[in-house]
Protein backbone atom coordinates (compact mmCIF):
# COMPACT_ATOMS: atom_id res chain seq x y z
CA UNK A 1 0.00 0.00 0.00
CA UNK A 2 1.86 3.22 -1.36
CA UNK A 3 -0.54 5.30 0.64
CA UNK A 4 -2.26 4.51 3.67
CA UNK A 5 -4.83 7.28 3.71
CA UNK A 6 -6.65 9.04 1.04
CA UNK A 7 -5.64 12.21 0.61
CA UNK A 8 -7.98 15.25 2.12
CA UNK A 9 -7.10 13.00 5.43
CA UNK A 10 -3.20 12.97 4.88
CA UNK A 11 -2.29 16.30 6.87
CA UNK A 12 -4.09 15.49 10.12
CA UNK A 13 -2.94 11.81 9.90
CA UNK A 14 0.42 12.75 9.43
CA UNK A 15 0.15 15.06 12.18
CA UNK A 16 -1.15 12.43 14.38
CA UNK A 17 1.75 10.35 13.84
CA UNK A 18 4.15 13.22 14.42
CA UNK A 19 2.61 13.11 17.50
CA UNK A 20 2.62 9.61 18.50
CA UNK A 21 6.39 9.54 17.48
CA UNK A 22 7.04 12.48 19.72
CA UNK A 23 4.91 10.60 23.02
CA UNK A 24 6.79 7.48 22.37
CA UNK A 25 10.17 8.65 22.57
CA UNK A 26 9.07 9.45 26.17
CA UNK A 27 7.21 6.55 26.91
CA UNK A 28 9.21 4.02 25.57
CA UNK A 29 12.29 5.54 27.51
CA UNK A 30 10.69 4.58 31.02
CA UNK A 31 8.99 1.76 30.21
CA UNK A 32 10.32 -1.05 32.53
CA UNK A 33 12.57 1.10 34.53
CA UNK A 34 11.06 0.53 37.81
CA UNK A 35 10.04 4.11 38.62
CA UNK A 36 7.70 4.11 41.19
CA UNK A 37 4.47 5.53 40.08
CA UNK A 38 2.30 8.23 41.82
CA UNK A 39 -0.77 7.95 43.07
CA UNK A 40 -3.60 10.43 42.16
CA UNK A 41 -6.50 8.86 44.32
CA UNK A 42 -7.15 10.09 47.85
CA UNK A 43 -9.49 6.49 48.29
CA UNK A 44 -7.46 3.95 45.96
CA UNK A 45 -4.92 3.47 43.63
CA UNK A 46 -4.71 6.07 40.50
CA UNK A 47 -1.35 5.56 39.12
CA UNK A 48 0.04 8.45 36.79
CA UNK A 49 4.05 8.59 35.97
CA UNK A 50 6.77 10.74 34.80
CA UNK A 51 6.09 9.40 31.44
CA UNK A 52 2.41 10.22 31.20
CA UNK A 53 2.75 13.61 32.12
CA UNK A 54 6.15 14.09 29.73
CA UNK A 55 4.51 12.71 27.06
CA UNK A 56 1.24 14.34 27.36
CA UNK A 57 2.94 17.58 27.60
CA UNK A 58 5.40 17.24 24.27
CA UNK A 59 1.90 16.26 22.28
CA UNK A 60 0.77 19.49 23.61
CA UNK A 61 3.74 21.24 22.38
CA UNK A 62 3.89 20.30 18.81
CA UNK A 63 -0.09 21.14 19.15
CA UNK A 64 0.60 24.71 19.93
CA UNK A 65 2.86 24.99 17.07
CA UNK A 66 0.42 23.19 14.34
CA UNK A 67 -2.86 23.61 15.61
CA UNK A 68 -3.29 26.68 18.09
CA UNK A 69 -6.28 27.39 17.30
CA UNK A 70 -7.98 24.06 18.53
CA UNK A 71 -8.93 22.68 21.98
CA UNK A 72 -6.96 20.34 23.85
CA UNK A 73 -8.37 18.17 26.61
CA UNK A 74 -5.70 16.01 27.89
CA UNK A 75 -6.16 13.38 31.08
CA UNK A 76 -2.99 14.75 33.11
CA UNK A 77 -2.90 18.49 31.64
CA UNK A 78 -6.97 19.38 31.59
CA UNK A 79 -8.23 21.81 29.15
CA UNK A 80 -6.83 24.13 27.02
CA UNK A 81 -10.03 26.56 25.30
CA UNK A 82 -10.31 27.12 21.30
CA UNK A 83 -11.81 29.00 18.71
CA UNK A 84 -12.17 26.42 15.82
CA UNK A 85 -14.26 24.54 17.56
CA UNK A 86 -12.33 21.65 16.86
CA UNK A 87 -10.96 19.68 19.95
CA UNK A 88 -7.79 17.43 20.56
CA UNK A 89 -8.33 14.26 23.22
CA UNK A 90 -5.42 13.08 24.17
CA UNK A 91 -4.27 10.06 26.98
CA UNK A 92 -0.51 9.83 26.95
CA UNK A 93 -0.64 6.40 28.47
CA UNK A 94 -3.97 4.59 28.72
CA UNK A 95 -3.56 1.38 30.72
CA UNK A 96 -1.33 3.04 33.12
CA UNK A 97 -1.76 -0.24 35.38
CA UNK A 98 -0.46 -2.59 32.64
CA UNK A 99 2.57 0.29 32.12
CA UNK A 100 3.79 -0.09 35.44
CA UNK A 101 3.50 -4.06 35.45
CA UNK A 102 5.71 -4.21 32.34
CA UNK A 103 3.20 -5.40 30.45
CA UNK A 104 2.90 -4.10 26.91
CA UNK A 105 -0.90 -3.56 26.12
CA UNK A 106 -0.56 -0.16 27.13
CA UNK A 107 -1.54 2.38 24.58
CA UNK A 108 -1.20 6.01 23.30
CA UNK A 109 -4.82 7.08 22.37
CA UNK A 110 -5.36 10.64 20.16
CA UNK A 111 -8.47 11.85 18.64
CA UNK A 112 -9.81 14.69 17.33
CA UNK A 113 -13.43 15.68 16.76
CA UNK A 114 -15.02 18.24 15.10
CA UNK A 115 -16.94 21.28 15.47
CA UNK A 116 -20.28 19.06 15.88
CA UNK A 117 -18.31 17.10 18.70
CA UNK A 118 -18.71 14.27 16.26
CA UNK A 119 -15.00 12.11 16.54
CA UNK A 120 -13.37 11.54 13.29
CA UNK A 121 -9.95 11.26 13.47
CA UNK A 122 -8.43 8.47 16.14
CA UNK A 123 -5.53 6.86 16.66
CA UNK A 124 -4.49 3.78 19.13
CA UNK A 125 -0.92 3.33 19.23
CA UNK A 126 1.18 0.43 20.99
CA UNK A 127 4.63 1.48 21.04
CA UNK A 128 5.90 -1.65 23.29
CA UNK A 129 4.17 -3.77 20.43
CA UNK A 130 6.06 -1.49 17.37
CA UNK A 131 1.76 -1.01 16.35
CA UNK A 132 -0.03 2.27 14.89
CA UNK A 133 -3.94 2.08 14.39
CA UNK A 134 -5.26 5.24 12.46
CA UNK A 135 -8.88 5.67 11.84
CA UNK A 136 -10.27 8.23 9.69
CA UNK A 137 -13.92 9.18 7.78
CA UNK A 138 -13.88 6.06 5.64
CA UNK A 139 -10.99 3.99 6.50
CA UNK A 140 -8.68 2.61 9.25
CA UNK A 141 -5.25 1.10 8.94
CA UNK A 142 -2.49 -0.66 10.89
CA UNK A 143 1.47 0.54 10.84
CA UNK A 144 3.95 -1.58 11.96
CA UNK A 145 7.77 -1.36 11.18
CA UNK A 146 7.19 -4.35 8.62
CA UNK A 147 3.87 -3.20 6.65
CA UNK A 148 0.78 -0.74 6.51
CA UNK A 149 -2.26 -2.69 5.90
CA UNK A 150 -5.91 -1.21 6.28
CA UNK A 151 -8.03 -2.78 8.74
CA UNK A 152 -11.61 -4.66 9.21
CA UNK A 153 -13.80 -5.96 11.72
CA UNK A 154 -14.20 -10.19 11.52
CA UNK A 155 -17.20 -11.42 9.35
CA UNK A 156 -18.15 -13.10 12.49
CA UNK A 157 -21.80 -11.64 13.22
CA UNK A 158 -23.68 -13.59 16.02
CA UNK A 159 -22.95 -12.95 19.75
CA UNK A 160 -22.67 -16.91 20.03
CA UNK A 161 -19.77 -17.10 18.00
CA UNK A 162 -18.18 -13.72 19.23
CA UNK A 163 -14.76 -13.25 20.99
CA UNK A 164 -15.88 -10.17 23.88
CA UNK A 165 -13.73 -8.48 25.89
CA UNK A 166 -13.77 -5.89 28.65
CA UNK A 167 -11.02 -4.94 30.80
CA UNK A 168 -11.69 -5.26 34.25
CA UNK A 169 -15.60 -6.95 35.28
CA UNK A 170 -15.05 -5.33 38.78
CA UNK A 171 -15.30 -2.02 37.35
CA UNK A 172 -18.67 -2.51 36.45
CA UNK A 173 -21.82 -1.56 38.82
CA UNK A 174 -23.96 -4.22 39.98
CA UNK A 175 -26.58 -3.96 37.39
CA UNK A 176 -23.83 -3.34 34.34
CA UNK A 177 -22.04 -6.76 35.96
CA UNK A 178 -25.21 -8.63 35.81
CA UNK A 179 -25.25 -7.46 31.83
CA UNK A 180 -21.95 -8.37 31.26
CA UNK A 181 -22.35 -12.03 32.87
CA UNK A 182 -25.21 -12.65 30.49
CA UNK A 183 -22.72 -11.68 27.43
CA UNK A 184 -19.87 -13.23 28.47
CA UNK A 185 -22.16 -16.74 29.34
CA UNK A 186 -23.45 -16.23 25.58
CA UNK A 187 -20.26 -15.12 23.52
CA UNK A 188 -17.69 -17.62 22.31
CA UNK A 189 -15.09 -16.79 24.55
CA UNK A 190 -13.75 -13.78 26.40
CA UNK A 191 -10.58 -11.73 27.23
CA UNK A 192 -9.66 -9.58 30.31
CA UNK A 193 -7.11 -6.62 30.77
CA UNK A 194 -6.11 -5.17 27.43
CA UNK A 195 -7.50 -1.68 28.25
CA UNK A 196 -7.99 0.60 24.45
CA UNK A 197 -5.84 -2.14 23.05
CA UNK A 198 -9.03 -4.54 23.24
CA UNK A 199 -10.60 -1.86 20.55
CA UNK A 200 -7.68 -1.83 18.44
CA UNK A 201 -7.98 -5.72 18.11
CA UNK A 202 -11.38 -5.61 17.28
CA UNK A 203 -10.90 -2.91 14.00
CA UNK A 204 -8.18 -6.14 13.04
CA UNK A 205 -10.85 -8.57 13.12
CA UNK A 206 -9.60 -10.43 16.71
CA UNK A 207 -12.17 -9.72 18.61
CA UNK A 208 -15.95 -8.82 17.94
CA UNK A 209 -17.53 -6.89 20.62
CA UNK A 210 -15.46 -4.89 23.63
CA UNK A 211 -17.80 -3.74 26.38
CA UNK A 212 -17.03 -0.99 29.21
CA UNK A 213 -18.18 1.48 31.13
CA UNK A 214 -16.76 4.62 33.20
CA UNK A 215 -14.77 5.75 30.01
CA UNK A 216 -13.83 9.53 29.60
CA UNK A 217 -13.65 11.33 26.62
CA UNK A 218 -9.63 10.75 25.99
CA UNK A 219 -10.42 6.89 26.05
CA UNK A 220 -13.77 7.36 23.69
CA UNK A 221 -12.34 10.06 21.40
CA UNK A 222 -9.38 7.53 19.68
CA UNK A 223 -11.41 4.62 19.79
CA UNK A 224 -14.62 5.50 17.88
CA UNK A 225 -12.97 6.35 14.52
CA UNK A 226 -10.64 3.36 13.97
CA UNK A 227 -13.51 0.92 15.16
CA UNK A 228 -15.81 2.51 12.82
CA UNK A 229 -12.81 3.02 10.17
CA UNK A 230 -12.59 -0.44 10.13
CA UNK A 231 -16.39 -1.34 9.46
CA UNK A 232 -17.11 -1.93 12.82
CA UNK A 233 -20.28 -0.30 15.01
CA UNK A 234 -19.50 2.25 17.92
CA UNK A 235 -22.57 3.02 20.61
CA UNK A 236 -23.49 3.69 24.08
CA UNK A 237 -25.73 1.25 25.70
CA UNK A 238 -29.05 2.15 24.76
CA UNK A 239 -27.69 1.50 21.12
CA UNK A 240 -27.16 5.41 20.18
CA UNK A 241 -24.11 6.08 18.27
CA UNK A 242 -20.99 6.51 20.46
CA UNK A 243 -20.16 10.13 21.14
CA UNK A 244 -16.59 11.37 23.13
CA UNK A 245 -19.28 12.05 25.77
CA UNK A 246 -20.31 9.55 28.37
CA UNK A 247 -19.29 6.82 29.89
CA UNK A 248 -20.83 3.62 28.45
CA UNK A 249 -19.32 2.15 25.33
CA UNK A 250 -20.06 -1.18 23.14
CA UNK A 251 -18.13 -1.71 20.29
CA UNK A 252 -19.27 -4.52 17.62
CA UNK A 253 -17.89 -6.06 14.34
CA UNK A 254 -21.49 -6.22 13.32
CA UNK A 255 -24.68 -5.34 13.51
CA UNK A 256 -26.26 -8.78 14.80
CA UNK A 257 -23.69 -9.23 17.62
CA UNK A 258 -25.03 -5.25 18.72
CA UNK A 259 -28.53 -5.91 18.61
CA UNK A 260 -27.74 -9.47 20.49
CA UNK A 261 -25.53 -7.22 22.87
CA UNK A 262 -27.92 -4.67 23.45
CA UNK A 263 -30.40 -6.89 24.84
CA UNK A 264 -28.58 -6.95 28.15
CA UNK A 265 -27.02 -3.89 28.34
CA UNK A 266 -29.65 -2.02 27.40
CA UNK A 267 -31.51 -2.26 31.25
CA UNK A 268 -28.23 -0.99 32.74
CA UNK A 269 -27.81 1.39 30.65
CA UNK A 270 -26.82 5.18 31.99
CA UNK B 1 26.49 -10.85 30.70
CA UNK B 2 28.89 -12.99 28.34
CA UNK B 3 26.82 -16.21 29.13
CA UNK B 4 23.44 -16.13 30.72
CA UNK B 5 23.41 -19.02 32.72
CA UNK B 6 26.21 -21.26 34.74
CA UNK B 7 28.19 -23.69 32.76
CA UNK B 8 26.64 -27.10 34.53
CA UNK B 9 23.09 -26.21 33.06
CA UNK B 10 24.34 -24.99 29.62
CA UNK B 11 23.55 -28.19 27.75
CA UNK B 12 19.60 -28.65 28.88
CA UNK B 13 19.17 -24.85 28.32
CA UNK B 14 20.75 -24.70 25.00
CA UNK B 15 18.59 -27.31 23.62
CA UNK B 16 15.48 -25.68 25.33
CA UNK B 17 16.30 -22.72 23.11
CA UNK B 18 16.66 -24.45 20.02
CA UNK B 19 12.98 -26.26 21.00
CA UNK B 20 11.90 -23.08 21.39
CA UNK B 21 13.26 -21.62 17.97
CA UNK B 22 11.64 -24.81 16.54
CA UNK B 23 8.57 -24.38 17.95
CA UNK B 24 8.47 -20.35 17.36
CA UNK B 25 8.99 -20.82 13.75
CA UNK B 26 5.29 -22.54 12.93
CA UNK B 27 4.13 -20.44 15.69
CA UNK B 28 4.63 -17.27 14.61
CA UNK B 29 4.18 -18.29 10.81
CA UNK B 30 0.16 -19.16 11.84
CA UNK B 31 0.30 -15.76 13.95
CA UNK B 32 -2.76 -13.36 12.65
CA UNK B 33 -3.21 -15.84 10.05
CA UNK B 34 -7.33 -15.79 10.63
CA UNK B 35 -7.11 -19.76 10.49
CA UNK B 36 -10.12 -20.75 12.04
CA UNK B 37 -9.46 -22.65 15.05
CA UNK B 38 -10.87 -26.52 16.11
CA UNK B 39 -12.96 -26.92 19.22
CA UNK B 40 -11.42 -30.07 21.65
CA UNK B 41 -14.58 -29.87 23.51
CA UNK B 42 -18.25 -31.41 23.11
CA UNK B 43 -19.54 -29.00 26.47
CA UNK B 44 -17.99 -25.50 26.21
CA UNK B 45 -15.14 -23.75 24.06
CA UNK B 46 -11.58 -25.46 24.00
CA UNK B 47 -9.98 -23.98 20.75
CA UNK B 48 -6.83 -25.56 19.57
CA UNK B 49 -4.75 -24.81 15.70
CA UNK B 50 -2.48 -25.99 13.37
CA UNK B 51 -0.50 -24.12 15.28
CA UNK B 52 -0.60 -26.20 18.37
CA UNK B 53 -0.43 -29.46 16.98
CA UNK B 54 2.42 -28.75 14.63
CA UNK B 55 4.87 -26.94 16.84
CA UNK B 56 4.69 -29.55 20.08
CA UNK B 57 5.37 -32.00 16.87
CA UNK B 58 8.56 -30.08 15.77
CA UNK B 59 9.88 -30.21 19.51
CA UNK B 60 8.78 -34.12 20.12
CA UNK B 61 11.10 -34.55 16.75
CA UNK B 62 14.17 -32.96 18.69
CA UNK B 63 13.44 -34.59 22.05
CA UNK B 64 13.42 -37.75 20.41
CA UNK B 65 16.80 -37.38 18.88
CA UNK B 66 18.46 -35.73 21.51
CA UNK B 67 16.99 -37.25 24.68
CA UNK B 68 15.28 -40.31 23.60
CA UNK B 69 15.12 -41.83 26.84
CA UNK B 70 12.90 -39.33 28.35
CA UNK B 71 9.34 -39.47 28.84
CA UNK B 72 7.13 -36.60 26.93
CA UNK B 73 3.89 -35.14 28.16
CA UNK B 74 2.30 -32.64 26.12
CA UNK B 75 -0.91 -30.85 25.85
CA UNK B 76 -1.70 -31.67 22.48
CA UNK B 77 0.06 -34.90 21.69
CA UNK B 78 0.15 -37.10 24.84
CA UNK B 79 2.34 -39.21 26.89
CA UNK B 80 5.45 -40.69 25.54
CA UNK B 81 7.14 -42.95 28.17
CA UNK B 82 10.97 -42.93 28.78
CA UNK B 83 13.52 -45.18 31.04
CA UNK B 84 15.59 -41.93 32.21
CA UNK B 85 13.04 -40.86 34.94
CA UNK B 86 13.26 -37.33 33.62
CA UNK B 87 10.13 -35.51 31.78
CA UNK B 88 9.76 -33.08 29.45
CA UNK B 89 5.96 -31.45 29.74
CA UNK B 90 5.33 -29.45 26.74
CA UNK B 91 2.23 -26.80 25.90
CA UNK B 92 2.92 -25.62 22.52
CA UNK B 93 0.45 -22.58 22.64
CA UNK B 94 -0.57 -21.22 26.41
CA UNK B 95 -3.03 -18.84 25.74
CA UNK B 96 -4.56 -20.49 22.82
CA UNK B 97 -7.86 -17.93 22.95
CA UNK B 98 -5.14 -14.79 23.25
CA UNK B 99 -3.83 -16.58 19.90
CA UNK B 100 -6.57 -16.55 17.78
CA UNK B 101 -7.61 -13.11 19.28
CA UNK B 102 -4.56 -11.86 18.02
CA UNK B 103 -2.83 -10.77 21.13
CA UNK B 104 0.28 -10.92 21.97
CA UNK B 105 0.90 -12.53 25.06
CA UNK B 106 0.73 -16.28 24.28
CA UNK B 107 3.33 -18.50 25.34
CA UNK B 108 5.42 -21.47 24.57
CA UNK B 109 5.70 -23.89 27.71
CA UNK B 110 8.72 -26.12 28.35
CA UNK B 111 9.29 -27.64 31.35
CA UNK B 112 11.81 -30.35 32.99
CA UNK B 113 11.26 -32.80 35.59
CA UNK B 114 13.22 -34.65 37.37
CA UNK B 115 13.65 -38.36 38.51
CA UNK B 116 12.02 -36.74 41.75
CA UNK B 117 8.95 -35.68 39.88
CA UNK B 118 10.81 -31.94 40.57
CA UNK B 119 10.29 -29.55 38.31
CA UNK B 120 13.91 -28.24 37.79
CA UNK B 121 14.15 -26.51 33.82
CA UNK B 122 11.46 -24.33 32.48
CA UNK B 123 11.05 -21.75 30.03
CA UNK B 124 8.17 -19.02 29.22
CA UNK B 125 8.51 -18.21 25.26
CA UNK B 126 6.59 -15.19 23.91
CA UNK B 127 7.35 -15.27 20.38
CA UNK B 128 5.49 -12.35 19.30
CA UNK B 129 7.22 -10.41 21.66
CA UNK B 130 10.19 -11.35 21.31
CA UNK B 131 10.54 -12.56 24.61
CA UNK B 132 12.19 -15.95 25.91
CA UNK B 133 11.97 -16.28 30.22
CA UNK B 134 14.76 -19.25 31.32
CA UNK B 135 14.68 -20.79 34.87
CA UNK B 136 17.05 -23.38 36.01
CA UNK B 137 17.94 -24.67 39.69
CA UNK B 138 19.05 -20.86 41.38
CA UNK B 139 18.88 -18.76 38.29
CA UNK B 140 16.75 -17.43 36.30
CA UNK B 141 17.21 -15.25 33.03
CA UNK B 142 15.46 -12.54 29.97
CA UNK B 143 16.32 -13.31 26.65
CA UNK B 144 15.60 -10.66 23.81
CA UNK B 145 16.99 -10.12 20.50
CA UNK B 146 18.66 -6.28 22.26
CA UNK B 147 20.03 -7.83 25.63
CA UNK B 148 19.83 -11.23 27.98
CA UNK B 149 19.61 -10.20 31.31
CA UNK B 150 18.88 -11.08 35.04
CA UNK B 151 15.61 -11.98 36.09
CA UNK B 152 14.86 -10.60 39.89
CA UNK B 153 11.67 -10.79 41.73
CA UNK B 154 10.54 -7.52 43.28
CA UNK B 155 11.65 -6.45 46.47
CA UNK B 156 7.49 -5.48 47.30
CA UNK B 157 6.81 -7.93 50.30
CA UNK B 158 3.11 -6.20 51.44
CA UNK B 159 -0.20 -7.57 49.73
CA UNK B 160 -1.72 -4.00 49.97
CA UNK B 161 1.17 -3.04 47.76
CA UNK B 162 1.21 -5.73 45.75
CA UNK B 163 0.18 -6.20 41.95
CA UNK B 164 -2.00 -9.42 41.49
CA UNK B 165 -2.87 -10.96 38.86
CA UNK B 166 -5.35 -14.12 37.45
CA UNK B 167 -6.57 -14.91 34.10
CA UNK B 168 -9.87 -15.60 34.42
CA UNK B 169 -11.66 -14.82 37.70
CA UNK B 170 -15.01 -16.78 36.09
CA UNK B 171 -12.76 -20.26 35.79
CA UNK B 172 -12.75 -20.17 39.45
CA UNK B 173 -14.89 -22.39 41.39
CA UNK B 174 -17.54 -20.14 43.77
CA UNK B 175 -15.39 -21.53 46.70
CA UNK B 176 -11.67 -20.00 44.80
CA UNK B 177 -13.84 -17.46 43.69
CA UNK B 178 -14.58 -15.56 47.13
CA UNK B 179 -10.43 -16.60 48.13
CA UNK B 180 -9.57 -14.10 44.81
CA UNK B 181 -12.30 -11.72 46.19
CA UNK B 182 -10.61 -11.17 49.31
CA UNK B 183 -7.44 -11.14 47.67
CA UNK B 184 -7.95 -8.74 45.13
CA UNK B 185 -9.93 -6.37 47.58
CA UNK B 186 -6.43 -6.49 49.80
CA UNK B 187 -4.08 -5.98 46.40
CA UNK B 188 -2.92 -2.37 45.39
CA UNK B 189 -4.01 -3.77 41.80
CA UNK B 190 -5.15 -6.44 39.29
CA UNK B 191 -4.56 -7.35 36.06
CA UNK B 192 -6.47 -10.32 33.92
CA UNK B 193 -5.79 -12.13 30.68
CA UNK B 194 -2.18 -13.00 31.03
CA UNK B 195 -2.10 -16.83 31.33
CA UNK B 196 1.29 -17.95 31.81
CA UNK B 197 2.96 -14.51 30.76
CA UNK B 198 1.67 -13.32 34.45
CA UNK B 199 4.08 -15.75 35.99
CA UNK B 200 7.11 -14.23 33.06
CA UNK B 201 6.31 -10.74 34.45
CA UNK B 202 6.20 -12.11 38.29
CA UNK B 203 9.81 -13.35 37.44
CA UNK B 204 10.96 -9.63 35.95
CA UNK B 205 9.44 -7.56 39.01
CA UNK B 206 6.36 -6.22 37.34
CA UNK B 207 4.00 -8.35 39.20
CA UNK B 208 4.46 -9.77 42.77
CA UNK B 209 0.95 -12.30 43.01
CA UNK B 210 -0.41 -14.65 41.01
CA UNK B 211 -2.81 -17.15 41.71
CA UNK B 212 -4.59 -19.26 39.42
CA UNK B 213 -6.84 -22.88 39.56
CA UNK B 214 -7.28 -25.95 37.19
CA UNK B 215 -4.04 -25.58 36.06
CA UNK B 216 -2.13 -28.66 33.82
CA UNK B 217 1.13 -30.68 34.60
CA UNK B 218 2.26 -28.85 31.05
CA UNK B 219 1.59 -25.58 32.32
CA UNK B 220 2.97 -25.62 36.05
CA UNK B 221 6.37 -27.55 35.02
CA UNK B 222 7.06 -24.89 32.91
CA UNK B 223 6.36 -21.92 35.41
CA UNK B 224 8.13 -23.05 38.49
CA UNK B 225 12.01 -23.16 37.81
CA UNK B 226 11.79 -19.61 36.20
CA UNK B 227 9.48 -18.25 39.61
CA UNK B 228 12.12 -19.97 41.96
CA UNK B 229 15.14 -19.03 39.79
CA UNK B 230 14.23 -15.49 39.69
CA UNK B 231 13.99 -15.25 43.68
CA UNK B 232 10.00 -16.03 44.04
CA UNK B 233 8.11 -18.51 45.51
CA UNK B 234 5.75 -20.67 44.37
CA UNK B 235 3.11 -23.11 46.30
CA UNK B 236 -0.26 -25.22 45.86
CA UNK B 237 -3.01 -23.03 47.80
CA UNK B 238 -2.28 -24.96 51.23
CA UNK B 239 1.61 -23.48 51.11
CA UNK B 240 3.20 -26.57 49.91
CA UNK B 241 6.13 -26.30 47.54
CA UNK B 242 4.63 -26.41 43.78
CA UNK B 243 5.21 -29.45 41.54
CA UNK B 244 3.95 -29.89 38.39
CA UNK B 245 0.61 -31.59 39.83
CA UNK B 246 -2.48 -30.28 41.27
CA UNK B 247 -4.18 -27.82 39.28
CA UNK B 248 -3.92 -24.67 41.95
CA UNK B 249 -0.90 -22.41 41.99
CA UNK B 250 0.39 -19.60 44.16
CA UNK B 251 3.61 -17.92 42.82
CA UNK B 252 4.70 -14.85 45.18
CA UNK B 253 7.65 -12.05 45.11
CA UNK B 254 8.19 -12.85 48.57
CA UNK B 255 7.11 -14.48 51.80
CA UNK B 256 4.97 -12.13 53.33
CA UNK B 257 2.59 -11.39 50.30
CA UNK B 258 2.54 -15.71 50.15
CA UNK B 259 1.57 -15.66 53.92
CA UNK B 260 -0.79 -13.10 53.67
CA UNK B 261 -2.62 -14.50 50.85
CA UNK B 262 -2.74 -18.15 52.08
CA UNK B 263 -4.77 -16.68 54.73
CA UNK B 264 -7.87 -16.45 52.34
CA UNK B 265 -6.58 -19.13 50.28
CA UNK B 266 -6.00 -22.03 52.31
CA UNK B 267 -9.97 -21.97 52.87
CA UNK B 268 -10.40 -22.92 49.69
CA UNK B 269 -7.69 -25.28 48.92
CA UNK B 270 -7.73 -28.96 47.45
Amino acid sequence: MARPFPAEHSETLTLIQRLLAAAGAITQAHFRCDEPPQNKSDAGFDPVTRADREAETAIREILTLERGDDAVQGEEHGLQRGTSGWTWYLDPIDGTRAYIAGLTSWTTLIGLADPSGASVYGAIAAPALGEVYLGWPGGACLITPAETRPLHVSDRDDLRQARASTTDPFLFTPAEEGAWTHLRATAQMTRYGLDAYAYARLADGGLDLVVESGLLPWDKAALIPVVRGAGGLACDWRGVPATPVGGQLLCCAGGGIQAQALIALRRSAE
